[in-house]
């Protein structure tokens, strides 16, 4: 992509309605755009990144088994007084109607993916299954403040599981954490597993994937030997100087929590009455989990917790592009050459953000900087004349000279 | 994937309260669960289409160099005062609020994309550019009775286009409308661009699409000549025997509209006072182009335009799985040689739905009718003898043996 056609550049300034690192961030460097507080359109740098995301989410919750589908965000009314989370979630539900037809904006999924699981759930033999959806939801959170991660219209990925036994859910749980801690681990994150509270959600127990970064909304407290983790708000005051598991000391972390995943038990499946017959005949009813991570919120997360002064730094897993090239002068051998390697690059398969405007170098460091690609090529005259272009690490210090002949397999040796 | 496993399996009767064929077929071949008049849930196989749909059109977009963003679902209702659409289009308008602020469910996207390009667009340097996304849109349609085809929440492509002058909009224009009937010829359809009046949408020219069905909603007059088509709706009487162009007969032809091209011109850039900047120096207003296609429509519309008696006929480029396979018999031999080839087939990156539960082979066969994938391969005792396998197109009428060593490749030239 040239960035002279890019839509959605750079900007000069910090925006000065935003407080978080993330939506300063995203918002400078092009990436989102603000629509209201907690409303953000996805421009197209934004979207590569939220894309690469989804990917990743949607390869691990396929290989617990999930099952990927859609469902609406108009939900009927009646599916929420059912469970009766009108009253309880009331706060933060958008509510809309058609003629005398009450909707729900879904904030959460349980109300629909309940009745439709129940059409397809007859008997023990149908069970266990995962469903999932990548999806908008809606909150009207009363402070939405935080940029990406705290939105009142947000991507999700949710997954339901049911199930005949809570011994299988436990398992199948135990699954999906692990899964959630590959999803992490593959966006360039640290995750830690928290025993968690489960609000308005759920009686039952969950957990709470608290991300370390350097400022975050949560406190964690870590063992510095066994990694075990907790919210800060859950754990006793005598309890925040060793480790309950090994005696170790503990440390404070500041963490952004990025998923959840809960045991919901029978809390559904009793309100819509959705129960199965097992291999005796009785009818019990079905079991159930849910597992949810933001998906703009990733976003958001993964630049607090990867960026430095100049901007962010995005992981090779979900960065825009692999490469940012900037030439640098207008002559027309530099031009000829740096369009050579932006189409024999993109030959390869390599995906590339080719600044081809006729900035100030100065300008065009400062936006690959803040963009935060992980590689920075440059073609100047001066590396033209050892027919090298600089390569560079967004991370490293130093800019070294390499051929351009063999530009194309250092930058996939790389990315391998 | 295993049948045995999917979720969303058959049903054994037609749903009652539907009346359109695209719902009917979809509802009980397990692609679609109906969860109020309008709104509909998407099960994998439903949505393996529709990610097949959605693929093609983000294709056809890139290569007239649209640039995919995301919008959200609210929108302030300052937007939509500003233009005056909250009015205009208040019957389908649905609403919500959070505290005192009020949002509009988008039912499109004119009211946000304007502000938003208008951020990046100061010069004649800054045009033109064309930015698009698949999102969900929401509208209260008074008749929600056609399925896929008029749905109160839906996906939709919708792409803006900006430029400095009628001229080069008129150019983009036509580059778009090629690429639509790309599109749907890659889905498999027969379309008719024609001319339309725009409705609440524009004042000024437009185009819809008519896709060729068996029953329609719409009807339109075709030219069986020079294919020139209009909707009957707008065609006087005189002029519905002769076409006006090349004098041939015409013929009328049921139709479903899968999808309108504007020319907006200035209007929404003149509700947002959208300028640039020309080569003089003086200032303009940017004139606008907009262009949908309605995804989850498309699905319906494919299920209209291609089904027979016994089900659904999915062209080769959008059906959610390759190959339907189906194992006759529980003798241990079968479920071998079954297994052996649904990995091996796997392996070779084929798609394959692989129905291994132990129902009668008339219910499998009628299922597989139903579901409708394009190649459908069984596995008996009878096939085995012959070290073979029976080869069926859903559209053929006879099956044939081939061998099972043959089996990938004759499968892979299928879909070459």
């Amino acid at each position: 992509m040239r960035y002279s056609k890019l839509f959605g550049k750079t900007k000069n300034q910090t925006p000065h309605d935003e407080n978080s690192i993330n939506a300063k961030l995203l918002l400078q460097a092009g990436f989102i755009d603000k629509v209201s507080a907690g409303i953000y359109n996805f421009l197209p740098l934004g979207l590569r990144v939220l894309k690469n995301i989804n990917e990743i989410i949607r390869q691990e919750m396929n290989a617990v088994d999930g099952q990927e589908i859609l469902m609406p965000c108009l939900h009927p009314i009646e599916l929420w007084t059912t469970t009766g989370r009108d009253k309880t979630m009331d706060e933060i539900l958008y509510r809309t109607k058609a003629g005398d037809k009450e909707f729900v904006l879904g904030p959460s999924h349980e109300e629909t993916v309940t009745p439709l699981a129940q059409k397809f759930t007859t008997s023990y033999k149908d069970l266990p299954f995962s469903i999932y959806q990548i999806q908008t939801k809606f909150r009207n959170e009363p402070r939405a403040k935080s940029g990406l991660l705290r939105g009142r219209e947000f991507g999700m990925k949710d997954m339901y599981s049911f199930h005949t036994s809570e011994k299988d859910l436990d398992q199948y749980y135990d699954r999906v954490k692990d899964a959630y801690l590959r999803v992490y681990s593959r966006c360039g994150l640290t995750a830690y597993p928290m025993a968690a509270s489960g609000g308005a959600f759920t009686q039952n127990l969950s957990h709470e994937f608290g991300i370390k970064t350097a400022a975050g909304e949560d406190t964690m407290i870590v063992c510095k030997e066994c990694n075990v983790a907790q919210n800060a708000e859950i754990v006793d005051e005598k309890n925040k100087s060793k480790c309950t598991k090994c005696g170790s000391d503990l440390i404070e972390e500041k963490a952004v929590e990025a998923g959840n995943i809960f045991k919901l038990g029978t809390k559904y499946s009793e309100s819509f009455n959705m129960k199965f017959v097992d291999e005796t005949g009785k009818e019990n009813y079905v079991i159930m989990g849910c597992y949810g991570i933001g998906t703009t919120r990733l976003v958001g997360t993964i630049v607090e917790a990867s960026h430095d002064e100049k901007g962010i730094i995005w992981p090779k897993t979900v960065t825009p592009y692999q490469v940012h090239m900037i030439s640098i002068g207008l002559n027309e051998d530099i031009l000829k050459e740096s369009e050579k390697l932006y189409e024999e690059l993109m030959a390869a398969g390599i995906e590339i953000l080719y600044d081809d405007r006729s900035e100030s170098p100065g300008k065009k460091f400062n936006d690959a900087d803040l963009i935060g690609i992980p590689l920075r090529i440059v073609v100047s005259e001066k590396t033209l004349k050892e027919k090298s272009v600089e390569f560079k690490e967004r991370t490293g210090k130093e800019a070294r000279l390499i051929s351009i002949e063999g530009a194309k397999q250092e930058i996939l040796n790389f990315y391998k």
